[in-house]
């Protein structure tokens, strides 16, 4: 049965032990926690979501692999039109959620990757992370993508830093499996999930061969400790403030390895990092695909809130705030329609699967997340700065003072205060909190940052043939 | 016969009696002048290229419509695939030639009106443009489009303007056909095709109707006059000056249309205000496609230019360069990603015609046709001060003066000074000279301005979708 | 004696007895509330200065008024020369401290209309503003400016208002002095000030003649109230996380006049509606000036932290890092130079005070502002995703956890990872927190928004004699 | 006498022989030259200036070096005040007739820098030029620039190109004087003066000493030879086109020095290649400050222009383009603004002339000059595609097309078509024509690149005090 239940999922996390560190203090009990709560509130809702009428056409997908359905999360997709419908579904759901977890790229790369090593290789990756894809399908399992290592000083490889564990790698190996060591950077939500799933970081050289290593291992694998801080949101629960934060967001981790043991079955990549340059090949588009979707749609949200909010304030047919609007829609569906550029021009790999257009989704994705910071701003600009200067919602709650809250911050006729309030809130969450830092990160670094994306464009872009042309109208020979 | 030559074409020319006036001149012989050399080569070239194995893949396509093979021009596009095939020619085309003459999407555009038209008021148009677009297959015939009116003032309806001509209109009809008045503005190459197709240009209110009209007329239809400007490029012949101007570029009209006559068969709307909505939709979707697509080509000449004269230069591996032709790559690939994103996002319309997603195809042109005016200023930069100030060719050309300039024109070893000489006057004509002003004109002002680009998206984007979006987040009851 | 000691600050605000409301409760004792805790320190740090050799040459000034030296704050500054220190301190100070607080500016431009308003209508509103001056530098006090009116529907005057009080009014007068009612938004640590100092906050027409009005009154007069939100800091001493926030923040307030009276002696303008051009006119290149000088300072901060997180990472050489640290050099220096500029074609008023030019103040903030939100994620993607995933300092704090903290956040040799973690927490707490959504909002929204300062560059830039030029070129006679 | 008449001025040309070669030709009477026609009238017009009242305010200066009146290119800026005037002239002036020919910045820095060498090397450099600059000012001499070298390959110093001469080198000396080879590139206007003035372009090791030189030579100096191209505007008179290229525009030249003496008399500099770092440094801020001046006044050219021709297209209400010429005026203002910055935080070197601030020179025209270029299209989207389609003068003077012409070319009411189309060929001449590569080479490369200008800034700003600042916010010890 690949779809599962929310209140399966808490059942199954209650069997896992992991060593997870937050706030100060060890967690036992992750379900219970109140620090865990808004980001279970979170992965409670992709689960329902596959059993819901109405949202599981989304959520839910026939899997080949297994001939059952299986949940967005597991789903590999196979084709052009299972890609398109992928972005499709993350362009409208991200809209009114943010986030539609986009986890499932990662063993997507992993499956073209393993299939060309076995391939020149003889190995049998493959084979095993189709198990594995199968035994996620199957038991609808969540699994958190470990990429970043720590890395230390950028300059130097990770064989080349001062300590060696600075990118996770292979110490040791046996028949039975191998032995890893290092941590890998921000592990979201990885302590309410079953699996970590581990890739190499970049590009590696002979030298760095011990650090092309891939993998799956339980959260409760020994060795494995969580150091863990609290999803952006509030602690406590509000009633008026914090509209999205109090019910989005990860908790994010620290994820050391101290000498976790990995059976040769979940290993996927272990010593081969020639492999290295086709796995960020192919992980480059995916995610970027995945990311200029998502920037889009936060944009979406954006031009809707400033839209909201100038109507609210009297102000919606004021030329330079439609203009800013347009500035935001222009975007969006610039970082859309490079999503869909890319999937267009997608090649499908012998493996089974469609790799997206490297350049396309590169360039889509680098002009929305830039514009996407400006538009933070712009946004200050069209609410105004109450966002940052209005009353909690502690004063609006206080007799004493809620009238004159009532009043003064009355926007046009037709409108109520709480309302106005309400969406004034929603803008300080997304633009002056913690949240909306992660906003800004998640924009500019999650899933590399603007500077890749001019490097992948850089290297992919075919620059040769350009030349090639200016010479033929130049008459110039070679 | 659906493909000719160009001796054909030539030929047929010869044939006809426009009433053309250029440089103060009125022209008996069109093929014979040399203010259509330049014109009449390029013209040339496409015909040539339906004929030429290795381009006729390109440029010869079978046609449903007479069961014959047709050319680029004359070819309708039925379906998506045979919309990405024409972007992808003309994204191939332009990276070497600028231009790949977009005209058929005019009649694509009039293709679906018509059908339009026809189902709602019973009319006859939609079988007419068929046996036209028939008639233009059958005998490889080429036509311009008469868009754009002279317009007076730009803040008054066609019919509240002070002279009732200043935008085309119907000023008589009887039983044979109908009487026009005005004059239609860029007529890009008028004297040179076989017709003129005429269609409004912009939203019409009931006031205006009489200037709902579209028709085709032979260029020598009696009361036509073309009021031209020769190409941009030289009208002598130059060795190592002018390598694109010299060969590509339009001559450009005025044509004026005093009481012409236009038989009842050749006429496609007339009369139907309330049509022009429509056809403003499928136009916008169908222009800014092609523009996007031609101005991502262009910005590939120019970075492939900026590539080769920073080699030249002996920079290709500065960083500042590669960043400034990473710009170029990006917004290339911005344009063709949204090209092909509105491609894959088209609808099927009723009359066996996609039309494109408007909101895409005019965000990606709006994006790069801007960069392109940018990238002008930094091949400049990149080539260095010489564009505006090296010697022309007749000192290169004369002995006393040529030895000194073969020694101080030596850009890197390696390069043979005339190699860069030839480049720098490819720059020079591309960013500072008539033909430069044509590349601006053509980014900026053709198939609608930046600004038409803007109110399309605001006015195609679904807002209100992404406001009740917000408004769910924000738990806002409506 | 004009410069006081901060002890003698806070015991001064003992002896007040504002109506203050903070997170839902009424406060008795501002000075030993958790709540002000941060405003004060920073408030007290002002006071300090003006004592403290080495600072002191920059808060400490004679002033003629009352021939003694006064502080920062309450110094007018009457030539070119005063104008041009005042905001070289801003430019120094900002860039170590985020805020010199500029309030006096409020006053120098009702110095100047109060002046104007007396000359045309025989007022005394000049000498009475002179008194309440000299009173404010003999006892060294502080003040808030009342500017911002709630505003309502913001497309409607405030005489047009559903609530007549949505912009603060006269709602009577007497021989003794006027009463008001109304709010002034975004009045930045009302509580800990001793005066309340309001003025109009826009152009007002003759049916708005009682909203033309200005007056300082304390802050425990009788019908304030303050309904105030705590600075963004955290409220418990952190030892390495929020190092700015920690030590610098305002409270802010909704300050509500519930039918306050004010005396004569401090009413400043009372229905002169026709002179709030004027005010507009002033204040505006005053507060430019100032913002765009401050923004300069603050945009160095982000450019000092860059640069430094850049190094600790490794990459300070990175030439894509050194380009966006270099686009911030600029951004800055544009600030700085325009401030500059601004005032260096300043024109004497003949109340004795120098007007800054306001366009040129205006266009310099203009640009410094935008990009400074986009230094934000610039500053985000240097220093990398950890800026909001790194665990927070419990864990650090923690032995259980400290030795994998130390191992794993690490940065290039010779850095200690504690001083990498200050660092990254002093980037969260400038980009990831109320902190930093306030930086936005103080860059975007404060002293006017960007699109003031276009209103104002095309109210005051000479467009008349540019085209005047241009026809001259033309040979266009007029 | 150090003011001449045009007439004495031209006389004065007669009797000097350059070798200049000019479209092929060698040319023996300049001032009858067809290819000098434009360039003269131009350079007359500066020596016209100098003597008609209401320009020689701006144009006549006092010179304390020779106790006279001289002209604007000969006049020595001793201080603020005198540099502050300067760019007020040029900023007036350049916004009417695109130039104000800034070359005597040239001589201001060799002024400080051959005082420096003296200082540090007891040579004689500064007294020479001393008697150089009062022999320029009292026979009212014009003088070119010669600092740009061929340069060959730009990766290597100009001792390491295959060809020596590629920088202009000292190749012998005697006690006579020096023997110089090699070119110098970009010295606009040169046959049309009485003197080349020499000196390096860039920052030179010990092994280019010989390239470390600066002199003044006449034209006619045996061994010189101009390459020259013509002044980009037409040959012939046109009654309406080119109103601006038919009276502005340089002939550009390559001068070649060919074993050329120069007498010690005249030589500044020779051979003290560490002085090149000083050289730079006073060079970057002198020429910034002309530049930046220079594009703020032709960026209000064009805002001058969108306005008009906005106004006679009827639409000069729309807020769309009101949006574009506000950001023509932030930028003009922006531009502006840091020149008059630059000179208010000048320095005084101790030769008696300021030295204007170098990053805020340098950073407000680096935004200024890169705007421009957009600027040229936005004046296309303005104007609209007539730009490049509208006819000629030719049709418009025939009879047979003329009352088409005006009839169709017809803006709003009362509006004249010939002053639309004049306006009309004003546009063309600046944005599609060699006279508009021009403007962007000129805006782009002239005076050092906007790369220069980021370079200069990263150069001198003041990057460290910016660190201590942070680490003092995040206490992190040094």
């Amino acid at each position: 049965m690949g779809i599962k239940t929310s209140e399966q999922y808490l059942e199954s996390l209650r069997g896992l032990k992991p060593n997870v560190y937050i706030m100060g203090e060890q967690v036992e009990d992750i379900v219970g926690s109140k620090y865990f709560e808004i980001t279970l509130k979170e992965m409670c809702k992709w689960y329902d979501w596959a059993n819901e009428p109405g949202e599981k056409e989304d959520f839910a997908y026939w899997s080949p692999l297994i001939n059952e359905d299986v949940s967005f999360w597991t789903h590999l997709r196979q084709d052009k039109d299972g890609l398109r419908k992928m972005i499709a579904v993350m362009k409208e759901n991200n809209a009114r959620h943010f986030c539609s977890m986009c986890m499932v790229i990662g063993l997507s790369v992993m499956w073209a990757t393993t299939y060309d090593i076995d391939l020149e290789k003889g190995t049998h990756y493959h084979e095993r992370l189709q198990n594995f894809f199968k035994h996620l399908q199957r038991e609808d399992l969540r699994y958190c993508l470990g990429v970043m290592d720590p890395k230390g000083d950028r300059s130097l490889a990770p064989s080349a830093q001062a300590d060696p564990d600075l990118h996770l790698r292979v110490v040791d190996k046996n028949s039975e499996g191998i032995i890893v060591n290092g941590a890998k950077m921000h592990t979201s939500n990885a302590p309410v999930m079953h699996y970590i799933f581990a890739c190499p970081s970049g590009l590696l050289k002979e030298a760095d061969k011990d650090y092309a290593v891939s993998f799956a291992v339980p959260i409760d694998a020994k060795g494995i400790t969580f150091i863990t801080r609290p999803a952006p949101g509030p602690l406590e629960k509000k009633s008026l403030e914090s509209p999205a934060s109090s019910n989005i967001g990860f908790v994010e981790c620290l994820t050391v390895f101290d000498n976790v043991f990995v059976p040769w079955e979940n290993v996927f990549m272990c010593g081969e990092w020639e492999f290295t340059e086709k796995l960020v090949g192919y992980f480059s588009p995916y995610v970027r695909l995945c990311k200029g979707t998502c920037t889009s749609a936060r944009t979406d949200i954006i031009a809707g809130t400033a839209a909201l909010i100038a109507d609210y304030n009297g102000v919606g047919k004021a030329s330079h705030i439609r203009n800013k609007i347009t500035d935001m829609m222009i975007s969006s569906e610039i970082g859309w329609g490079c999503a869909l550029g890319a999937v267009s021009n997608s090649v499908q790999h012998p493996s089974g699967i469609p790799i997206p257009d490297v350049s396309i989704s590169n360039a889509g994705l680098y002009h929305c997340r830039l514009r996407f910071v400006e538009f933070l701003g712009m946004l200050h600009e069209i609410a105004g700065g109450v966002v940052t200067t209005m009353p909690t919602e502690a004063e609006y709650l206080n007799e004493a003072t809620r009238t004159y809250i009532e009043k003064y911050f009355k926007g046009r006729k037709g409108i109520s205060t709480e309302d106005r309030l309400k969406l004034l809130y929603f803008i300080q969450d997304m633009t002056a909190s913690r949240f909306g830092g992660y906003l800004v990160a998640s924009a500019i670094c999650a899933g590399g940052t603007p500077e890749t994306n001019r490097v992948e464009v850089q290297r992919n872009y075919n620059l040769l043939e350009k030349i090639r042309n200016v010479k033929a109208i130049c008459n110039i020979k070679e």
